[in-house]
């Protein structure tokens, strides 16, 4: 059986056996040391799927790669502190291509005292691949997704689809990860992620990591400017978060509710009729 | 100027300036915290230059390579803790062969309680990469290649030359890191370093930056069965590890000197006339 049709979060399923328990149900994993928590996580950009050389610039690759990277970071509610980079690079690429992907990581990374401390680079016959490893720490332990429970409401920071715009107009769309914002939803007891891969795709990772559903008010889903509502829902690479928690707790965050998680194990979006629920490399 | 013919440490000189200070001289990054030091490190595997699934199974790759990123936490004396694994996944891979590379990973993490606790999947038009993020801890902090010093021993911790053959004969060599020797010698002061791109590499690693030079005695350096001397100088992804260090620690560990750091600038090796001096990604 191939894996391409399977889905990721069924190919996900495959290999959970393999893995730490928890691990496949967090786009970060947590870990307790003496001191507190260290918050680790990976992410991978691949030419061809994550971006696209033919009008993006190196520069702006680097740049948006960390910053989705450290977006696992806001969710979890962690302080940045360091950056390992892995590159694979066609033999192809020019010095000032090698040297800009650096250059674009560290005008991020210096926004939030974060430095690459180390990495690895190896040659390709193919794409351009970008592994990003990040790690922060905080002093309280962040709620898993798979916590999430029936009942609570559903919010985001701001308004969705300006990433998917981007996209579409090739624009390099410079996000900046919502590192403070998401150390103080944290600290209110909520539990957020990052929209990597749209809005209604985290949910349906909610839904299947807590074993909830979700209702979403597609009226309520704020849009950026010259966004659709389909665009909010399923636009990826967002630097807003989704949060979840007790309605109060929304409230006090000063956040508008959306929606609401469900004992149904579905994502539904009221006033919507979405061809896709967002990016799915293995569908 | 293409990346092509570069040669790696130049190219670690041209993105040096963008990285944390001394980040490009060691494999693993170390890190203070409240209670020792965090080593991390970060390896990248591309199919078609690490590893050919023509002959080896998935399922030797997720070992290899985990062994070989530990390889890296072994040299600077750290207990290892956790493991992030991102992997962009060719879509005409069967899910066989996906659960069988992790299936690897975790047989051999199990060995030093080192479990994946996180990672990403993408999808890739081209061959497949594997990242491996590994992480542990250690209460001294171990020494530099920068350090080393001119005057210090060279000894390596066994035969070498057995990766490369079984290279050339294709056989998939499932390979242990050296952790607890690792420890042991970094207690006794010495700078170890693993042996990924083959011995006199290494040596040009630790001249490069640490400003020294290197004598290797072509007939003192330990050949695996069947490997020739020229195997065992240039033979990469070994478990061994090469350590330097004022003599009197060499011989304390009770290790072999097969060498001197000189303060020339070049890696020379008496009684062999190398055609290569080992893997070199952007020769």
């Amino acid at each position: 059986m191939k894996v391409a049709g399977q889905g990721e979060l069924r190919l996900l399923e495959d290999i959970k056996e393999f893995l730490a328990a928890g691990a496949a149900a967090d786009d970060a994993a947590v870990i307790a040391d003496a001191s507190g928590f260290v918050v680790a996580s990976c992410d991978m950009f691949v030419e061809g799927v994550h971006f696209d050389l033919g009008w993006m610039g190196t520069e702006d690759v680097g740049w948006r790669s960390l910053a989705l990277a450290l977006g696992d970071l806001a969710a979890k509610g962690a302080e940045p502190a360091w950056a390992l980079a892995s590159l694979a690079i066609p033999r192809r690429w020019n010095v000032e291509q090698l040297r800009n992907l650096y250059k674009g990581m560290r005008a991020l990374g210096q926004q939030f005292q974060t430095s690459i401390v180390g990495g690895d680079m190896s040659s390709i016959e193919g794409p351009a691949v970008l592994s990003l490893t990040v790690a922060g720490r905080t002093t309280s332990m962040p709620l898993a997704r798979s916590q999430a429970q029936p009942g609570w409401s559903v919010a985001v920071t701001g308004p969705l689809g300006a990433a998917a715009l981007a996209l579409r107009e090739h624009r390099a769309f410079r996000l900046v990860p919502l590192i403070e914002e998401g150390r103080r939803l944290n600290s209110l007891g909520l539990c957020c992620g990052d929209v990597s891969d749209g809005l209604v795709r985290e949910m349906e990772k909610f839904a299947a990591m807590a074993g909830v559903g979700c209702v979403l008010q597609g009226a309520d889903v704020p849009c950026a400017p010259g966004a659709s509502l389909e665009d909010a829902l399923t636009s990826g690479e967002e630097a807003e978060l989704v949060c979840v928690g007790p309605q109060d707790a929304i409230e006090e965050a000063g956040l508008e509710e959306i929606g609401k998680l469900t004992d149904a194990g579905d994502v539904k979006v009221i006033g919507a009729d979405l061809k896709t629920t967002g990016y799915d490399h293995f569908a």
